[in-house]
Parts: C-alpha cells; structure tokens; sequence
C-alpha cells in the first residue's frame, strides 16, 4: 500500500517565468539576457516547500502538456497552461500574471477522479490558487466536500467565500483576501472567529493571526530582507506539516511565521534559507490574542 | 510543378504575446486582462504583408511544436521558441524580446536542406532578424551563397556583417542597424555607396534611403501615427514584391515607403491599412540623392 502523504491542489498552475533586465523602461524595447523558466502555482511553491522539509508531498492540478513536462502528475488540458511573467531589475519586480486556460467540463471531471484516488492517501490536503475560467466557482467547495481529509484552503474571492460554506479545516488568507471576503477591513482576531472555522491570517511584515474555536494568538517575525513572492506558500505548507503532526495551535503558528521569513530570505518561490529558518525556531514570540 | 513565389527564413520565429492592462506600474504586479497571442518573427510578419497584398509566398525557418501548429512550415526544432511579450496600455507599449532557443547543428541542416527545396521555386528570397543561439554566425551567409535566387537581407551585426559578404540582392538596414554596421553615424546616401550591394535604409518617421550603383534615392512619408512596430516588415515586403516584378528603383521605394506608413497606421504587425495604403500610393515624393 502506498504511503500516506500531504497532497496539493493547483487548479491553475503556472509557468513562472522570469527576465533580468537592467532598468524597465515603460514604452522601452528590452534585450531579456536571462530567461529562467519554473513550474508554478501556489500548490506547487507548497510541494516544493514540503520537498525541501523532507515530508511526504504529492501535488496534482491542471497542467498542459508543456507544463506536464515538469508537473507529471497532473491531470492533462487542451491548455495552454497560464504564464507568470516576472521582470526583475536591480531596483524592483514587476509582476505580469495570465488569467489561465479554458477549462472544459470533462477536464474538471478527471481532476476530480485524480482528487478522490489521492486525497484516500492523503493525511492533509492543501487547495491552493485562483480557479482557471470554466471551473464552477464551487470547485473548491466540491473538493473540500469529497475529502476524507482536512482540508486547507489558500485562495480568494467568490472560491474562497463558497469553499467556506463546505467546512475546511483551515483557510489561509492574507489581508487583502480577509478584506475582501468580510467586505471591509478586518478587525482581529475578533473578524476571524466569527468566520466558522480556523482561519491563518498572514499580515506582511506584521507577521501572522490564527484564530480557532481553542483560541487566538498573535505572532511577529523579525525583520527580514528579500523577495516576498512564495512566502505565503511557505507558510501554508507549514500548516500543512503541523496539521498533519497533530502539533498544538501556538506552536504550528510560530514555525509557520519562521518558515515564511525564511522562504523570503530564499530568491525563488518554492525554496526557502534553511540556515534562516533554523536560527528563527526559536525565537518567534506567540502571544495569545 | 508547383508555381514560383517569394521565399521568406525566420530563423529566430517567436510567439508574439500581447499583455492589455490598465497602467504599467514598475514593481507592481499585474492581473492580465487580455492575452493576445500570434505567430512572429520579422519573416513571419513580411510573408503576412505579401499575402495581404496578393502576392505568392511561402515562409520557413525554424519553430518548436507550439510555434509549428500556427507556422506549419517550419522545420521541427526540439524548442522552446522565443516568445516576445507587449504590455500596451493606453498610454505606450512596451516590450520584452527573448533570445530565443539553443539550435542543434542538425536542426540548423535540416533548415538548410528545406531552404534548397523551397529556394529553387523562389524568384526573390528574404532572410530575416536574428540567429538563435547555435545557428552558425555565417549562417545568412550560408543561405546566401547557397540561393539560386536574389536575397533581401534584412538583420543586425555580426549576421549582417557576414551576410553582406556573400552578395544579397539587397539589404534593408534601419538606422540603429547602419550605424552598428559602419561603426559611426551614417552619411547617407554616401556611405551606403561603399557597402558594394543596393542598400534600402529606413529613416523611422523621416522616410528611407536606397542607393544603388544605378543612384540614390531619398523618399519621405507624409506624417501618420499609430503602432510603428512591423512598419520596417512591411517595407521589407514591398521591396520583395518590387524585386520580384522588377519594379525601378525610385519606384520601388516609393511603394516601400508607402506601404511602411500604411502599416503604421495597422494595429498588428504584419498587417498594413489598405485604404491608407492606397491613398498613399501616388503621394510619395522621391528625389534623386
């Protein structure tokens, strides 16, 4: 039999790609020297993360068969697969983000067959992303409904507000997503409680908010330099971890807090410093909210 | 037997991406409303113009399967093909143009046998924009020496420089492009006189330039505006269309003249206005330079 493991789901997974160009100049014609091409998609920044952390991870989704290449474990489109386009200078990055293939009725169909054979292994699974067009707006709420496992859900909008009403065990939004969802700016952790089930709020810099039916606790990292893209998924593939291992509420907190510092101090999505989180451990500072 | 055309080489073919958004901001990140996608590459864009203008003409080069489902007469290469990526918004467009892939040297051969099936019906041959990396720097120069018929040749530096060696029919530098070539500002028509082959130079909004060892010529667009982006592709055309009917010289650049500024005013490369065209066509002034 094969072994139990935490599953992702990208839905809309991507080809991240990235050019390096001196200086962007708006209504310029840039020369790209570098060209770095990677497998993208929330769910697939969490595997990855999960990867390097050593646990036991599968990741499946949409994928074309460019992407299919690098994501073999995904259900096949007509595609094409979405592309994120990210221009870096020395200055800043500047982000271009596809809004993803169509999706046909038969292609969701077979996501769901390759959801309910994996998520019967699944310990943890994680929904993570934006729907491509032509999945019902309730896809996820279908996903958390079929699961034998709990669920976690990182995503936005309407998916987010109909995956709430399908019971996950934990949502993972950040404030602009919690703003959204409670149409108005978030008092915390009072908004949280009142949402039904434990939500993981990333708040930037100011660290992150967990609130559940045990309790409510505050945690703020140190401040660290680098590119925040990707630091969210780590964070969720810490609750992913810790929600498997059974670990208590404060403690899953700080070392989802340290896990995302860490991944910010990495350069690419998916990764993060190990040296970075290994010195952060133990000095998150949890305080009950 | 199969009927005679015009030939154009796209060594270097891309996918042309066009991003639509609202305000370009640098270090901002963008959801992507519209995402338009064609078949590119300058020879790509030349025969698109020739068949707009009734002409017979045939493209090749070389394209990754992608590429191959909109170009299918391209030779097969293992890819990826480049992509080039416009965000327009509405106050500029600006673009992001890759390298392109790494050619074999069997990919590069196989061109080279397509070339002399396709060259030996062709009355006027068009080789165009960049080599990819891999492709031999002599390779314009290759196909060159190897073509029965007369070669436009329309490229940049080294390619160019070595292209002009073998004897093209013709080469359509722009401004930028001569200056490279002759390493200073160009004094126009004089130094086009000493690169021993007819040259057409594009001047950008203040016409173009053609000597010849028969004369020089000097032709000026009435002012038009819009996209100026294959305006050089649809001179380019003109001239191989005029090559082909053995059109004279002022004549020839005249209609090149004009069709370039029709494209201007054409959205899309590789398409020019056809009314704009035809207002144009008698208004072209030519002098003797």
């Amino acid at each position: 039999m094969a072994a139990r493991m935490i599953l992702t789901v990208t839905p809309n997974a991507a080809l991240d790609v990235t050019y390096r160009v001196d200086t962007l100049r708006r209504g310029g014609t840039h020369r790209v020297g570098d060209v770095h091409t990677r497998a993208g998609g929330k769910g697939v920044n969490v595997a990855d993360v999960l990867t390097q952390l050593g646990e036991p991870v599968q990741a499946t989704g949409l994928a074309d068969d460019v992407l299919r290449t690098r994501l073999p474990g995904f259900v096949p489109i007509a595609g094409p697969s979405r592309r994120t386009v990210t221009v870096v200078s020395d200055e800043e990055a500047t982000l271009f983000n596809e809004p993803g293939p169509q999706i046909s009725a038969w292609e969701w169909a077979a996501l769901l067959t390759e959801f309910d054979l994996l998520a019967a292994r699944a310990d943890v699974v994680v929904l993570c992303g934006s729907l491509p067009p032509g999945v019902p707006v309730d896809g996820y709420a279908q996903l958390i409904r079929r699961s034998p496992a709990p669920v976690i859900l990182d995503t936005d909008g309407e998916p987010l507000r109909q995956g709430l009403a399908a019971g996950p065990a934990l949502i993972k939004p950040n404030l602009d997503e919690l703003t959204r969802l409670l149409g108005r700016k978030p008092d915390l952790p009072a908004d949280c409680a009142q949402l039904g089930v434990p939500v993981a709020a990333t708040l930037g810099a100011k660290g992150a908010c967990l609130s559940t039916s045990d309790g409510a606790w505050l945690a703020c990292p140190p401040a660290v330099t680098g590119n925040a893209t990707g630091a969210g998924d780590a964070f969720t593939a810490a609750l992913a971890r810790g929600l498997r291992l059974g670990t208590p509420w404060p403690d899953l907190l700080a070392d989802a807090v340290a896990l995302s510092a860490a991944a910010v101090c990495a350069p690419v999505a998916g990764t993060f410093d190990d040296p970075t989180y290994r010195r952060l451990a133990g000095l998150i500072t949890v305080r009950e909210a």
